[in-house]
């Protein structure tokens, strides 16, 4: 288990996204990643991923910060890992009151040939993309 | 995405768990897949997975048939998939009446060099592995 390594990874990642330096936020990302915007909708690839990003900040008004709880990583076979973990956004409210909020997150990570884990799925929601679905 | 592809896979893994059928259920694990028996507590390859099934089996002495319910498939990079389901466990319980429960699981897939779909990270619990652990 190298659970040490992938969570210094995503701490770098969150604080990137933090930082809203996309450049490095997508150094994280596989070329053919997916990323979770919503339950339901899913975008694909880098490009798709940095524009989400970036309409992300827009979204919360440039105050997000993206924090790391709870992370179990369950490394299975051919280099690839199950991150489940507690995310913690925090970004001011409409009245300017710092709100937060957490969500059970499972990203899917991949070492590729030179050793750095890229995220092949990244989705904040976990489980609860389930919760609206009908059978 | 193929979710109706997977959703085959997954139906025909629990009908051989539910059959005790164990050669059949291990064809569809990764040589190097690990499998969460409980929170805190992974085996690893298929010979300790194989195990690990009987044990099962003996546990719910012989009467537990698994099904799905709602289920998610989040196609990524690199021919890997993360489902999100709903796995619908039912056996007698110790006074012979039949029990159920449900858990939201959590499944990394990968489709290898034939096209097959094996699961390389069996976390039945989803993100309520969290739910006991310290920071």
């Amino acid at each position: 288990m190298s659970a040490h390594l992938l969570r210094s990874v995503i701490e770098a990642a969150d604080r990137a996204i933090s930082a809203e330096d996309f450049d490095a936020v997508m150094e994280f990302y596989a070329e053919d990643a997916v990323l979770v915007l919503r339950p339901g909708q899913e975008v694909r690839g880098k490009p798709a991923i940095r524009k989400a990003f970036t309409m992300i900040a827009d979204y919360f008004g440039h105050t997000l910060s993206i924090g790391q709880g709870k992370m179990t990583v369950l490394e299975g076979g051919g280099d690839t890992a199950l991150v489940l973990m507690e995310t913690l956004l925090s970004f001011d409210g409409e009245d300017g009151s710092r709100r937060s909020l957490s969500r059970r997150a499972t990203y899917v990570f991949r070492k590729d040939g030179r050793g750095r884990w890229l995220c092949l799925i990244d989705n904040s929601y976990g489980t609860d993309v389930l919760a609206d679905q009908t059978l």
